[in-house]
C-alpha cells in the first residue's frame, strides 16, 4: 500500500521521463475507466500535487474558452508549462466529443509545454467527475506547472469545480438574468475569483460593483473574500488583472492553512467516489449473473412487489459475493 | 415481499383516502430520504402506475413554467386531476428553495385536484432523482390523472426527465443560439415532443423547421418520430396541440407495445438508485465508525498512499460488515 511496495510500471516511467503519447494513451484508458491504468495512475499519484489546478466555471456563451486560452498564452508567456482539460459541452475544446468525434488539440505547434485534453462529458457521471480528477492529477504528475480545467457552470453539473480545482473562477457576463439564477443555485458559494467577462460590454462595472456587494455580506470559505475582476477578450484586458487574483487566492491557501484541509476534503469525496465506482461494477456482476432478476423486475412493473423489495436483495447480494 | 404480506400503514390509507396534508408530510420524508417513508411508500406502489406523466425539459428562460400552468388550465378544463413537481431551480414553483424557504403553491383557490410540489434541487444528485421518481409516483398513487414535472435541461442534469416521465417535451424558443448545443449534447435524443415556445417571436417556423428535419434523420425511440409544436403564452396558442402531441405519443406507447418496455428500463434504473443510497448509507456509516480511516486521510494528503488502497479497504469493510 506504499509508494515503496509498488514498482513503477513502464508507461508511469515514460510519462515522467515527459513523453506525451504514453500520457495521452494513459488519460484514454481512464476517461474510459479502464482497469488497466490503474497500476499507473496509482505509481504516479505520489509525483502528484504540486501543480496549480484552476476551474473555470459559468454559464454557456460567457467565453470561458477564450479566457483559458489567453490565460494559456498569459502563462506560456511566463514561461510555465500548461494542462488543459475541457468538460464543457459548449467549449471549441470538447466541441468535438458532442458530435461524436473528439477533437482533441494536444499539441499547438511547437509548443511542447502544453497539453489540451477534452473529456467526453456525455456517459455515467460519476465517471466522468472521476476521470476529471484523475486527468488532472495524471497533467499534474506529468510536470505541468498549472492546470487550467473548464466546465459548464448549471449548478448541477456532473463535474462541480470545486472537487477538483484549487482556485474555483466563476465567470459571468455584464447582463447577468439567467445567470444570476445559476449563481444563486450554486455557483455563488464556490467563487474564489470572480470574473466580469465581456466587460467592453455596457453594465460591466454595474456588474462588478453587485458582485463586490455580495461578497461583502459573508465570511465563508475560511475566511476568503472572492475578488471580482473585469476582462475583456477584445483587447484584451484584465488578463494579468484574472492571474494576480487567482495567485492571490493561491497565497491565500498557503498562508491560512487551508489548503490542507481544502485538499483532504476533495481526496475525501474522490475516495468516495472511487468506492461507489467499484460498488456499481459488481451490481452490474451480480445483474448479470442473477438469473431471478428478471422474474423481480417483472414482478415490479406488474407493481406485485415494489423496488425498494429487489434494492434490498440486491445489497444482500453485493455482500455476501466476497 | 409481496403487497398481501404487508399491512397498510395509516399515512398510507389516509393518502388514498384523498388527505392533502398526509401527502405533503409523506413527500417531505421522501424529499429528506428518511427511512420513516418506506413503509408507506412501499404500500402505495401497487396503486401507482395509472398517471400519464408528462416532463418538460428545456434550457434556462424557455418558458417551461408558464407552459406548465396553461397545460395545468387546459387538463382542468377537461375535467383531470393534476400534479405538479417542479425541479427546475429557475421555476417560480421551485424558486424559493434557492432563496431558502420553499414556496409551496399546495392548493389554488377551490381547487382539490390539483397538487404542486417544488423539489430542492440540490443536495446529493441521486437522492434528488429518487426523490423525485417517488414524488410522482405518490401523486399517481394519490390519483392524480397526471403528473407534470418540470426540470432544467442542460443535457447534465441531475434528474434526467426521461427517467421519470412516459413523454417527455423538449421546450425551446425560436432563436436557438445556444440551446443548440443543449439539444445536441443530450436534450435531442430524449425528446418525445418537441416545443417552440414564444412561437410569437419571429423565427419561430424556421426553428419547427429545423426541429422537423432533424426528426427525420433516425429512426429512434422505437419507430416514434417525435411531434413538433408551437406554443406562445401569448394568446396563449397551440396548448391544445401541445398536449393533443403529448396524448398521441402515450397512443404510441401502447399501441406499439413499448410502454412496459420502458416501465422496465425505468424501474431498474431506480433500483439501481437504491440500492446506490443503501450503500452509500452503509458507506457513512463505515466511515464515522473505523478510527484508522482519518489517519488514512492523512497519508493520502500527504501522497504515501494512494487514494485506490483506501477505497479497495473500504470496499472491504462494507462487505465485511453484514
Amino acid at each position: 500500500m506504499s509508494r515503496r511496495a509498488a514498482s513503477t510500471p513502464p508507461v508511469a516511467r515514460r510519462i515522467l521521463q515527459g513523453d506525451r503519447q504514453a500520457l495521452a494513451r494513459l488519460i484514454t484508458q481512464v476517461e474510459n475507466r479502464d482497469p488497466a491504468a490503474l497500476p499507473a495512475v496509482r505509481s504516479l499519484y505520489p509525483h502528484s500535487g504540486k501543480a496549480t489546478v484552476v476551474g473555470l466555471t459559468g454559464p454557456l456563451g460567457v467565453g470561458k474558452s477564450s479566457l483559458v486560452n489567453l490565460l494559456l498564452g498569459h502563462l506560456r508567456r511566463q514561461g510555465r508549462s500548461v494542462g488543459v482539460v475541457a468538460v464543457d459541452p459548449s467549449s471549441p475544446f470538447s466541441g468535438g466529443s458532442i458530435l461524436g468525434d473528439r477533437i482533441r488539440l494536444e499539441r499547438p505547434p511547437g509548443d511542447s509545454d502544453v497539453f489540451i485534453r477534452s473529456m467526453a462529458s456525455r456517459g455515467h457521471a460519476g465517471g466522468v467527475a472521476l476521470a476529471t480528477r484523475e486527468t488532472v492529477r495524471l497533467l499534474d504528475a506529468f510536470g505541468m506547472d498549472v492546470v487550467l480545467v473548464e466546465t459548464v457552470g448549471s449548478g448541477q453539473s456532473d463535474v462541480e469545480i470545486h472537487d477538483v480545482a484549487t482556485t474555483s473562477v466563476v465567470v459571468v457576463v455584464p447582463h447577468l438574468g439567467d445567470e444570476v439564477q445559476s449563481l444563486k443555485a450554486g455557483l455563488f458559494e464556490i467563487a474564489d475569483v470572480f470574473c466580469v467577462n465581456k466587460a467592453d460590454l455596457p453594465g460591466a462595472d454595474a456588474a462588478a460593483r453587485y458582485l463586490n456587494e455580495m461578497t461583502q455580506l459573508g465570511g465563508r470559505n475560511g475566511g476568503w473574500r472572492p475578488a471580482v475582476v473585469q476582462t475583456s477578450t477584445v483587447g484584451p484586458k484584465g488578463i494579468e488583472e484574472l492571474w494576480t487574483a487567482v495567485a492571490r487566492h493561491e497565497a491565500f491557501l498557503d498562508s491560512s492553512g487551508t489548503r490542507q484541509e481544502l485538499d483532504r476534503r476533495r481526496l475525501t469525496d474522490e475516495i468516495l467516489g472511487l468506492v461507489r465506482e467499484r460498488v456499481d461494477a459488481r451490481l452490474a456482476e451480480v445483474f448479470a449473473r442473477e438469473p431471478e432478476l428478471q422474474s423481480f423486475l417483472d414482478r415490479v412493473v406488474a407493481r406485485e412487489i415494489d423496488p425498494h423489495s429487489v434494492a434490498d436483495r440486491l445489497v444482500a447480494e453485493i455482500r455476501r459475493s466476497a
